[in-house]
């Protein structure tokens, strides 16, 4: 498959196969929008019914052209779109888009189409885009090559490149952001159902295009997911942000994106994870896109969360604090000194915390502004400020303008401004920001959610810096794997304990017995109380089984429990096969855990926490990352459940081991890496998280082999 | 106090007091904006400094103003109010706006500057609108009395009337929303600290004036906010939609608010429950006012929740969808005859679930959409529809517009269109919806957002229409309260305990003992197993003093028990006074809930409900009502937390008695109403829930009793 995509964006030549005399219907629209924005290559429009289509020679077929072109584009019904992707192939045409639909997201017939295009793009090398896709738009060269209403308009080139497995919605997103966004396009792709060209081959050719500053991405579903980490982190290296939305996020919107492109995504929870673990900043809405495109062509980064608020209007200051603490930023105490120097000029009725409210006392001494914003930018605990000028305009509001522009200037923190007087009120304002590359906004909502995103990428761009030398575990056992070859069955409790050992994570001293002799012996080694457990892969729950007895105190107990747990288990699954009867250590007094590794068929394997019983499997409330993953990252899946207080010692319970807890989770990540091959499933319910100093202990587990 | 703010919305005179010729000033701005705008009364600026301003007589003092004005605006300094303020009481002045800043938001001083305008404006009935505010505009009458960049334009008069605590943000939302947003407003004023008229004195204003259809108010805080109940309802009837913000939802942002108006509010939990109780909705910034305020204009609410989308661009279709689910609405499979007439014209690779997709296929066929979305409205399982026109533009957009103004017309359905089209771009066909009233939206996010308020607001209405038959539980006793009047210690658990029982909650059988063998005498008669627990309003944890022991078995067993739990008492709080010891029955397996009442100072008596542990201590994972709650109100409260599932019946637990529960959260409320002279605080926890038709069983209590 070619995946530098220069020649794509930019051909010398176009073949338009089943292009339409009729301008108006959607195989006639490619011609038209090329011609009509000036396409400075050649145009072969191929159709055996007309010798010319809008005053351009038509040639019957691909064969006939006199040149192999760089693209061409098929707009046929889907029952002849291979025989035209094969005609490419002889021809050697290294890109074609298809735009035809009729395939995967049909289902049945459709997917059986679909699988031979794939096989014909990848015999004759094909870069194939779509099918079932609206086309491109390379707006810096004026090639406009597909169809949509979005054709219509001419634009003015940026600097943000997108791609976007929808063609509707993604070239609505790029003509609203250009026209009324203020945010211009450089190139936009549709990838439809990705047969060929994935979005993740888009961002990659974006990360290294020169003129790409900010890349846009519109997914339903990645085949190629796990890939969204490697991409990721090359963006955070090149401080190229990348916005991405993520649908079909609810189960009904699951099956109307199997309708559509057919790209179907794994869990959103590891979604989610791969954004995080690649600085991938998630946006909802249209307006995320100008926002957070606008922001990031300030070219400051904050050192830090510390925002510093300076208002004139109170209300629009709590609107935005409340705003930008909900999404994790911090509105700090200013330093004495900051305070000291604002308190000479600032009206005692103002406020001088922060937010500081120079109130509207602005109308009688504009001076007030320029003093407040040096002042604060010059106070070493604030990473960056935001400015509220509520609905100033006119005169008054350039010159404000002016004295932004010369503070901003001098310093490399952000300062966003929230302005909510309108364009045509204030057009030289708007103007000086937007000269001296200073962020605006009309709400000061959407201002306070912009500065948490340039915040959180900023965060996540220091985090990517301070890994770099972090090296994640990696432990190999041979001998695991060698001896899982043969396993056909569900891993049960003990096996599973000794394989999490291997991997040096802390299990219950245990052992298994086939007899209540034996049983005895060792409970007398272990020491009592002690559980007693049966042991079948036959039995995936023990508990539901009543094959477990905890706390038993003594030999005599332990004689009794033991013929019953065997007999319950016998009851309730006749004909289990039982491996024995596991003695274990009571583990103690500790938070329950979940830990988890799943490996999902796009992402690989994934590393799974969760606090234990309700919060996990009631509240859902764990948190992923695929593997491998680092120690900061371990800490990190901690932190982020609702649950943690628990852990970090809420209602009186000592803060609980979470650098044991940590070490665990890094073990597990090494574990579904080096297992990769052989494990579907882990789960280790519950671990025990003792308090600090005290280590963790896994006290059941189970493994669900991959299907041989 | 006047309340009826005719008279204040139209002046037929006002006087400016503190006037300034400067007219680019604070004081000079409001007699500048009322002549610009052709204020139609007359104008009685008040300085003795000036004999004119502005081409306007100008009188030394407001004794010599030849009437007494219907609106007088102060403008002086924080010291000069009162003074000018007692003259506004002599002159017989109804109304007067304070601007003036300086009063409670500094603290201190300005407070009992404050307390001494509250005096004065009760002593001379006059309806304050202030201190600290920026005045107010009545757009229909041209009345433009106040200050601000926003009184430059002028404003096409509509049918939203706004109340807003901030000034600043307050008048950005009437400007933006007026302007760029397409929704005018008619009459706007601004409350700043709100010592006379408050904001709920306007919105049951605005709720009476028939000129306005929706009312959006800005809070940081109501000093009556109990009252939100009932004006809530009010407007529920009346069919007038409140959209409200309340800010401060953080720490942070509440000292802000601080500092701003100082009009602190209770727990945010509280107004989300007032909220919902009254149908007010929530919005979050002004692009929420905007499109809510366009959708209600369309005069139609739907009958349920279940919505149906058509869309030409899947991607749209899909985002719509999660955004739809994630708030609350459904988006079903349609009928099977809609399915069927839809295949008859939808192309096979389009989409017949919902969202049905039609796709680009629109631009060879036109009649898809109108087909489809009759087909669709005529489904009896659809409550409302959207349409999702991507990008369509030029004239095939304005005859596709023209088809859906057809269909909507003959159905009392809502239907939404999401279109991306600029203005520019397809100005007939917005024109034709606008006309028709036909909500649009550019994004089919803020279209689905949009569509899960006015759904919610519709349940809203019906729950209040269903509503008004049920009657909330009353229940009075007076000995009870008598019985309280003398107490001044908390009431500990046995005591508590009886005083729900005389409200009908289910407690434990239990009996106070106080000696060893009378503990015994009851724990026969209770029957073994028995829990002990020391009684002691000094003893309020009685855990953590290791007073209480669980499951006694045998008459030995709780004469030495017994001797420890008076033991560890007295050593845990030497001097306590130990009421005796409480011998209680063993409550038995359940869900552990926990009820509380608090008595808030802005609210009044409110019910919580949350499940026990760390569900409401570490989550917070509880709901709030005000009381007195009906049965209804205490099914959702039930319904309304995450952790649900565990009283539904998740883990493979039986389901939860829900009718007994919600039974005594209701009785909880009447006792709340009953005592709520005597009730600062009130826990229940844990309360069992057992399974269903077992009941519910109040194990522990307590009582904090207002400070006397």
């Amino acid at each position: 498959m070619r995946f530098d995509l220069e020649r794509f964006f930019n051909p010398r030549a176009i073949a338009i196969i089943g292009a339409s005399q009729d301008l108006a219907t959607i195989s006639g629209q490619p011609l038209k929008f090329l011609k009509s924005h000036g396409y400075r290559g050649r145009l072969y429009p191929v159709n055996p019914r007309y010798p010319e289509i809008a005053g351009v020679q038509c040639y019957p077929s691909l064969a006939e052209v006199p040149e192999a072109p760089d693209l061409a584009l098929i707009l046929v019904n889907a029952a002849r779109v291979a025989d035209m992707l094969r005609q490419c192939g002889a021809k050697g045409v290294p890109y074609v888009i298809i735009f035809s639909s009729g395939f995967s997201e049909m289902g049945g017939r459709g997917e059986a189409l679909q699988r031979e295009l794939a096989a014909i793009a990848r015999e004759h090398d094909i870069g194939v885009i779509g099918p079932n896709c609206q086309g491109m738009i390379n707006v810096a060269d004026s090639v406009f090559a597909g169809f949509g209403s979005v054709f219509n308009a001419d634009y003015d080139p940026g600097r943000v490149s997108m791609v976007s497995q929808s063609g509707g919605f993604g070239f609505s997103v790029m003509n609203l952001s250009s026209k009324d966004g203020g945010l211009p396009f450089r190139q936009m792709v549709t990838t439809g159902n990705e047969i060929g060209v994935s979005t993740l081959d888009f961002i990659d050719y974006y990360i290294r295009d020169p003129q790409t500053d900010t890349i846009v991405g519109y997914i339903e579903g990645l085949k190629d997911a796990r890939r969204l980490l490697e991409v990721g982190k090359k963006a955070l290296a090149a401080g190229k942000p990348v916005l991405m939305w993520k649908v079909g996020n609810t189960e009904q919107g699951q099956r109307a994106a199997r309708s559509h492109t057919a790209n179907l995504g794994g869990a959103m929870a590891l979604y989610k994870a791969a954004f995080r673990q690649g600085g991938i900043i998630q946006v909802e809405d249209i307006q995320d896109v100008v926002d957070y495109g606008r922001a990031f062509r300030c070219g400051k980064l904050p050192a830090g969360n510390r925002l510093a608020i300076i208002t004139i209007s109170g209300g629009a200051g709590i609107l935005m604090t409340d705003e930008c603490i909900a999404r994790g930023m911090r509105v700090p105490q200013l330093a004495q000194a900051t305070t000291d120097k604002l308190q000479s000029f600032v009206p005692e009725f103002g406020s001088l915390l922060n937010p500081v409210d120079v109130t509207a006392a602005i109308f009688n001494d504009l001076s007030l502004i320029n003093r407040t914003l040096q002042a604060i930018v010059d106070d070493p605990g604030v990473d960056c400020v935001a400015m509220i000028n509520a609905s100033l305009q006119g005169e008054i509001a350039a010159k404000i303008a002016g004295e932004i522009v010369a503070v901003a200037k001098k310093s490399d923190k952000p300062i966003f401004i929230a302005w909510s007087a309108r364009d045509a009120a204030a057009p030289e304002a708007y103007a000086a920001l937007d000269a001296a590359r200073i962020p605006h906004y009309k709400s000061p909502v959407r201002c306070g959610r912009t500065l948490a995103a340039l915040s959180w990428y900023a965060a996540a761009r220091r985090k990517h810096e301070a890994r770099r030398g972090e090296q994640p575990l990696r432990i190999e056992k041979n001998n695991i794997k060698q001896q899982l070859v043969s396993v056909t069955q569900d891993v049960t409790e003990y096996a599973a304990k000794r394989i999490l050992a291997e991997y040096g994570i802390p299990v219950t001293c245990e052992e298994l017995a086939t007899g209540a002799q034996e049983a005895i012996a060792i409970a007398r080694r272990i020491g009592y109380p002690v559980a007693l457990k049966v042991q079948s892969p036959d039995i995936p729950h023990k508990t539901e089984a009543r094959a477990v007895r905890l706390a038993i105190a003594s030999d005599a107990e332990l004689a009794t429990a033991y013929a019953e747990v065997v007999k319950n288990a016998k009851a309730h699954q006749p004909g289990a096969k039982i491996e024995g009867v596991l003695v274990q250590e009571m583990a103690g007094e500790g938070v329950e855990a979940i830990l988890g590794v799943t490996h999902d068929a796009l992402f690989g394997p994934a590393v799974m926490f969760g606090l234990g019983g309700i919060f996990a499997e009631v509240l859902k409330d764990v948190s992923f990352r695929l593997a491998p993953v680092t120690m900061s990252a371990a800490r990190e899946m901690i932190e982020e459940v609702a649950g943690y207080p628990l852990l970090a010692g809420a209602r009186g319970k000592p803060r609980a081991d979470m650098g044991a807890l940590a070490d665990a989770i890094v073990r597990l990540s090494a574990l579904a890496v080096d297992l990769k091959d052989h494990v579907a499933e882990l789960d280790v319910n519950p671990l025990f998280v003792f308090p600090e100093g005290r280590g963790v202990k896994a006290a059941d587990a189970l493994i669900k082999l991959v299907t041989k």
